[in-house]
C-alpha cells in the first residue's frame, strides 16, 4: 500500500522561490579584486538569477546543457548557482586551481557548452579555448580587474548579455527530483579526475542536513562566509543551505590571504565561516577574541583537522573548530563533530581528542568499516579499523559516464572512500590512514599516517612521509622518508630508537631515509605514489 | 540528463538502525498509571522493537496490514510506531477521544487487522469489537490497571506475545520510500471521518524538518516531553524526530493532568515540550520560573494561541510560547513561530503580535493565499486574506480511498486547509477564521473569529461564536451568539454599541442572541455547525 502524499519534487526551484518570497531583505555582500566591498539583497539576487535564466536562453543553451563557471566564490557565482540548475541545466564547476591538460580533459569531458569566468582568471583559462573546441561561449564577467579581453567571437560580455534581456517572470519548474543539478570533477592523485554529479534531489536533501541543528544548524540569522571555494564540491553546500534558511552571505572573492579574511569575519559580524585546515592556521595568527564575538562555529574540512590548531582557535578566540568530513562523492557533508551529551564531563585534554575526530554521521548517510582484503564488515569499538564505506542519498552511485568502471562502489552500491577509519561505539569516526597507503606486514595492516605523526613529533623532524615497500618475507615493510628540520642533524638509527618508544618493534621500519622535501599533488597533499614510484624504481 | 547519486530510500528504518547504533544509552522514561515512572535505555526499545517485528510475524499479521493502536503516549507505543512501518505494515494510531460510531467507522474503513490496546482503554474499546469483524486479535498491553480482560478467543496478552519469540535480527529494509508507513483519521467536524496515509518519504522528511534548526531545532542533547498525543498526527511527528536525532525522551503515558505535567517538566529536566494551548493554560499555573531551568521550547498548535497565553507563560516562566501550525493532512507541522532577524529592534509588545502568528513555513512547504470566491491567488502582503493552501513532500495529495472525491484538493494538487489566513511579507502566517465559518456580507468578507474574540474582550462575555446568517438583501449577514458569564448582565444593544468602537459599521451583526453554551465538537472545538443548523431551524 502506498502513501497518499503530494508528490513534490526535492529540486532547487523551492529553495529559490523560498528565498525569492521570505528573504527579500537579506544580504549578499561581495568582496572583490582589491577588497572592493559591494552589498546587494537576495531580492537584487533573486533578480539577477531571473536575469541569467534568461540569458541562458538567449544564448541558445540546449536545455540540459552542462555550464562551466571559472569563479571564485562571489554573487555572480551564486547566481549561476540558481540559474543553472533551475532551468534544467547542468553547473559544473571548474577548478581553477587543476593543473592545465586536468582543465582541458573536464571541459571536454563534460562537454561544457558555455562557461562563465571572471576577468581576472581569462588569462588562467584563455590560453586553453582552442583545446575546448565544443565549448561555444565564454561570459567575461567583470570583477573589477584590466586583464585583456581577446578579441574573439566566442567572448560575451556579461553585463551586456544581462542587459539585453528581460528577466524570467514565472516560476522555475524541475518536475524529475533526479535531474542532474551540478557536477563536480575530483582533483584524484591518481588518472584522470572522474565526474560526481549531483541531483536537484541530493543537493536540497544536502542542504537540509547543513540546517539542522545537531549537523551546522545553519539559521536565518546566520552571516556565512564560506572561504572554502564553490568551485569545489560546492563550497560544503553551504551556498544553498543559506540560501535554503535564509543567511545573509559574504562572498571572499580571490581574497584568500589570512589578514584579508580576518578582516572580513571582523567587519561583517560572520557567524560561520568554512575553510580547510591551512586556512585557519594562518588567520589565527590574525585574530583577536574580542574581535569576532558573533561567530559561532569555525567549520573545518579537506583534511584532518590538527588537534593543536582547534585547541589553539580554543584557547586564543574561545571557539575550538568544528571538523566536517566528506569528499566530492559526498556532496560532500557525511560527518561533523559536534560535542553530542555523552562527552558532558569530559576534561579539555579528552574533549580536544573527540573534536580532532571526525564527528558522527549525519542523519540519512550510513557509514561502515570494512576489512581492506576480506571486506569483511568490521564493529562500531574503537579499536577495530576498515575501510570507511559510506551510503545515503547525497553519496555518489557512480561516475559520469563510468569513468573508473565502478572500481570505487561496492556490489551492494555503497562508496568505496578510500579513507580507512576506526569508529567509536557513540558513531564517532577516526581516519587512519587512506587505503592505499596502508602498509601490509605480515598479515598485519601498519597505518603509516600513525607512523608519520610520530616521527614529526621528533624536533629534528620537518615533514616525513612513511610508503609501502615490497618484502620478500613480509609482503610489504614500511619505509620512512624523512626531511630534517634545516639546522638539525638526525641519523636513521635515532629515528628507530624514537620510534621503538612509541610503535610495536615489528612495525619499526626496516629503511628510514632522508629526503629534501615530499613530493606534493595540485591540492598540496603528500604524493606518496611519487614516493613508491621513487623508491621502486632505485630499488628495481 | 540524470544524476548519479545513490537511490537510497527515505525509510523508517534508516531513523531507527541510526538510534540503535548511535544512540543506545539515551533513554526513555515512561510515566504509567498512577504515575509510576519506568526507565529504560533506547537499547532495550530497539531490542524490543525487533520482538514486535517477529511477533507481527507470529501473529500472521499480513505484509502490508493496517495495525490500530489505542494507547496513550508511552515506550510501548513508541515501539509500534517503528516495529509496524519498519516491517512494511501500516500504524493506524486510533483516537482515544472519538465518538465510539467514528472508531468503529474508521477501524473497519482502514480495515486493521490487529489493534494493540493498552489495558485501562480496553474497557472503552471492548464493546465496540463485535462491530469490528476484521479485526482479528486485540493485543492487551499491560499498563498497570486492573481493567477486566475478557475472556475470548480474540485476546492475546502482549508480554507474552513479546516471550514468546526471537528478536528480528536482520536489518529492517522498505525499499520503496513511497510506501505507506502510518495513517491518521481526521476527526472532522462534517461527515466522516476521512483517512491519510503518511509514506515513509514524507515521515522521514517531516521528522528532519523539527531537527532544523529554524523550525524546532530538536538535538540529541534535547529531553523530549510529547503532551500531544501519538494517537493523533503523529504527535506532531515529535517521537519520530527524538528518535532520528537521538534525543532522550518522557512519555506521559495517562497523566493529562495540569499538575502532573507540571511535575514532569520539573522532575526530568524537559528541554522540549508540545501541547494544545489548554494544557499550556492549566499547567502554567502549577509551574515556577526556577523550577524549569532547561526548558528551551514549549511548542504549541491545534489551534491558535491566544497572546495572553504566550506573554502569561513569557513573564512568569521567561520563556514564550512557539506556535506551530498544522493539520493532520499536513503531516502536521507546517509552520513554526521562532522570531527572525526581521523583528529585531521590536517592543515586547510588538514581540507578542509575532508570536501571535503562526509563523513562517518550514523549508519544503508551500503556502499560498486564494480568494475564495475566485480562486484568485492573494499577495503576502500583510492585508489580503485568502483560504490557505499547501503544497509539499508531506501534505497529503488525497484521502484514502478518495473519500471526499477530492474535494479538500485544487486541480494542480494543493491541499486546501479550510483556514482563511493573512500572510505578511516575510511569510508570517495568521490565520484569522476558518473558510466554512466566513461571513460574505454584500459581498464583503467577514471574519467571524475576529469578531468573536472582541466579543469575548467583554468581561461579561464567557463565551461568544459568530455564525452566517442567510439575509435576502446582502447574501448573509453575521449573527452572534453570546453566553453571558454567569453573575453578569449584558443586552444585545450593549453588545452593538461596544462592537461599533472595534470593527466598521456594516460588519455589526443585526442580531445578537443570548445562549446558555457554545456547542462543541468531540475535541473540543465551537461546532457552529450545531448553531448554524439551529438558527436555520428557528427562521425556517
Amino acid at each position: 500500500m502506498l502513501g497518499q502524499m503530494q508528490n513534490r519534487p526535492l529540486a532547487l526551484p523551492h529553495v529559490f522561490h523560498r528565498a525569492e518570497q521570505m528573504f527579500g531583505h537579506k544580504t549578499l555582500t561581495g568582496i572583490g579584486v582589491g577588497g572592493a566591498v559591494t552589498t546587494g539583497t537576495y531580492a537584487d539576487w533573486a533578480q539577477r538569477v531571473r536575469r541569467t535564466a534568461a540569458a541562458l536562453d538567449e544564448l541558445g543553451v540546449s536545455p540540459d546543457a552542462r555550464v562551466g563557471t571559472f569563479c571564485w566564490n562571489t554573487p555572480t557565482h551564486l547566481e549561476l548557482y540558481f540559474a543553472v540548475p533551475c532551468t534544467g541545466r547542468v553547473l559544473h564547476t571548474l577548478n581553477i586551481r587543476l593543473f592545465p591538460e586536468q582543465l582541458v580533459y573536464i571541459v571536454n569531458h563534460a562537454d561544457d557548452e558555455v562557461v562563465f569566468v571572471e576577468r581576472a582568471l581569462l588569462g588562467q583559462l584563455w590560453p586553453l579555448v582552442d583545446q575546448m573546441p565544443n565549448v561555444r561561449k565564454f561570459v567575461v564577467i567583470d570583477d573589477g580587474s584590466d586583464t585583456e579581453i581577446p578579441d574573439d567571437a566566442r567572448i560575451v560580455d556579461h553585463a551586456q548579455l544581462l542587459a539585453s534581456v528581460e528577466p524570467f517572470a514565472g516560476d522555475f519548474v524541475v518536475e524529475d527530483e533526479n535531474r542532474a543539478a551540478a557536477m563536480c570533477y575530483t582533483s584524484g592523485t591518481t588518472g584522470n579526475p572522474k565526474g560526481v554529479v549531483y541531483s536537484h534531489r541530493s543537493t536540497v536533501l544536502h542542504s537540509i542536513a547543513v540546517l539542522i541543528a545537531d549537523v551546522a544548524g545553519l539559521i536565518e540569522r546566520d552571516v556565512l562566509l564560506p572561504i572554502v571555494p564553490m568551485f569545489h564540491a560546492n563550497a560544503w553546500g553551504t551556498p544553498y543551505a543559506a540560501v535554503f534558511c535564509g543567511a545573509s552571505m559574504v562572498m571572499p572573492g580571490p581574497n584568500m590571504v589570512p589578514k584579508a579574511i580576518a578582516g572580513m569575519l571582523r567587519d561583517h559580524d560572520v557567524t560561520v565561516t568554512a575553510g580547510v585546515p591551512t586556512i585557519w592556521m594562518g588567520v589565527l595568527p590574525e585574530l583577536e577574541r574580542d574581535q569576532v564575538p558573533h561567530l559561532r562555529m569555525v567549520l573545518c574540512g579537506g583534511s584532518a583537522v590538527p588537534r593543536s590548531l582547534s585547541e589553539g582557535w580554543r584557547e586564543k578566540i574561545g571557539l575550538p573548530i568544528t571538523q566536517a568530513w566528506g569528499m566530492t562523492e559526498t556532496s560532500p557533508i557525511a560527518t561533523t563533530g559536534m560535542l553530542r551529551s555523552v562527552h558532558d564531563g569530559l576534561s579539555d585534554d579528552e574533549l580536544a581528542d573527540v573534536r580532532a575526530t571526525q564527528g558522527q554521521a549525519t542523519p540519512l548517510v550510513e557509514l561502515r568499516l570494512a576489512d581492506p582484503d576480506t571486506g569483511e564488515i568490521q564493529p562500531w569499538d574503537g579499536e577495530a579499523s576498515g575501510e570507511l564505506q559510506a551510503a545515503g542519498p547525497w553519496i555518489a552511485a557512480s561516475y559520469y559516464l563510468n569513468e573508473d568502471g565502478g572500481k570505487q562502489f561496492t556490489a551492494d552500491g555503497w562508496l568505496r572512500t578510500g579513507d580507512v577509519a576506526i569508529i567509536d561505539p557513540n558513531g564517532f569516526v577516526r581516519l587512519v590512514d587512506r587505503t592505499k597507503d596502508l602498509v601490509k606486514s605480515g598479515g598485519e595492516w601498519i597505518s603509516s599516517v600513525d607512523m608519520e605523526n610520530q616521527i614529526m613529533g621528533m624536533p629534528e623532524v620537518a615533514e616525513a612521509a612513511v610508503i609501502a615497500v615490497p618484502d620478500e618475507k613480509w609482503s610489504e615493510r614500511p619505509m620512512a622518508c624523512v626531511v630534517i628540520r634545516s639546522g638539525s642533524e638526525l641519523t636513521a638509527q635515532q629515528v628507530k630508537d624514537y620510534l621503538a618508544t612509541k610503535v610495536a618493534k615489528w612495525q619499526i621500519p626496516d629503511d628510514v631515509v632522508f629526503i629534501d622535501e615530499v613530493p606534493k599533488t595540485s591540492t598540496g597533499k603528500f604524493s606518496k605514489k611519487t614516493l613508491r614510484e621513487k623508491f621502486a624504481a632505485e630499488k628495481g
